[in-house]
């Protein structure tokens, strides 16, 4: 959960034992001195298992219609980068979403990834995923700047399609990927056969 | 993150500062000697917006046809119990959850609480929310035992009932609460506005 990080400040101590241990049990991570209070994980991403989805990519203006993606079945993926979030993880993020044995073949055997299922990607900017629950209110301090959260996520978008676009060649399948408008409302709706929800901090 | 927990084990070190640096640079957080592989979390709850959802309770038979719940605009509530999950964590993950200011009233005013808005609540058991990505593989050491899991799923769900049966009569409105069969596929769909996704851990 905490690759791709500096090390953490040292403990405020000198050479006492109490105040060392004090840090540590007291502490919420060794890294909460330094981090962005979402744990020093970089990136939320959250998958699901779909039959089908569909998401507006660009609201309805008064002289023309909303646009809408369309997957059919395959996998949802949620992200969210946070503060520290860098472009040097974001091959491993693609990898990991990519290459996650989480589907189930029509033939119910073994689980497979979802290059080898195969199946189609939508991608979704999800910022709210950032929050952390204070009393009754979300804070999104941990959330990146606007600015570097669309460079990263048009990154992710780009690697996922690529990735993909290789997968296709290998199977002769015509696997798509779609993806949500950063800053958006997702507008969305899915059905699944099981969503099969996974979390996963980088 | 760390409420309801015992304190972690210290370290292993004697007076020697170099090994507590150590431990402090090195270890994954203080707890992950006796945590539950989950970063000492006991529970993983996913809560996304909704304008319906509809989820299968019973599968269909060779006589009777699958059986679905459904509800109207409301919140859908994921949720997963980890190892060391207990009942006096329930009353503060109901709270949490449904006074949590998330949902945007029809007025498009201030946020407020689902049971505020008024709307309704989908609960959905969801084990593979406390797995934990090994390489490509997803490991569920994390999870409470199922028996375990599904009385505290019980609890969760009823607290919420009671909790949305009182709100319901200072609002005058009927919200409704449904809710997944713990351990069956969550065959589910769902219609959004903008799912607003929210990851909180108890």
């Amino acid at each position: 959960m905490k690759r791709l990080s500096a090390p953490p400040t040292p403990p405020p101590f000198g050479t006492d034992a109490v105040n060392v241990l004090r840090y540590i049990l007291f502490a919420k991570t060794p890294m909460s001195a330094e981090g962005n209070g979402n744990g020093s994980s970089y990136a939320r991403v959250i998958l699901q298992q779909c039959l089908s989805a569909r998401l507006m990519v660009q609201p309805a203006t008064e002289s023309e219609d909303a646009e809408y993606v369309q997957i059919g079945r395959g996998l949802i993926v949620y992200v969210c980068f946070l503060k520290g979030a860098s472009e040097t993880m974001i091959d491993k993020m693609v990898k990991s979403v990519l290459e996650a044995r989480l589907s189930e073949p029509t033939d119910g055997g073994r689980l497979v990834s979802i290059l080898d299922l195969p199946g189609d990607v939508m991608i979704i900017p999800q910022a709210t995923l950032g929050g952390s629950l204070k009393g009754k209110v979300m804070q999104y301090h941990g959330n990146v700047q606007k600015d570097d959260g669309l460079r990263l996520y048009t990154q992710f978008v780009e690697k996922c399609e690529k990735t993909v676009a290789i997968a296709n060649v290998k199977t002769g399948q015509n696997s798509i990927v779609r993806y949500g408008t950063y800053g958006n409302r997702q507008v969305f709706s899915t059905e699944t056969n099981g969503p099969y929800t996974h979390y996963i901090e980088f």
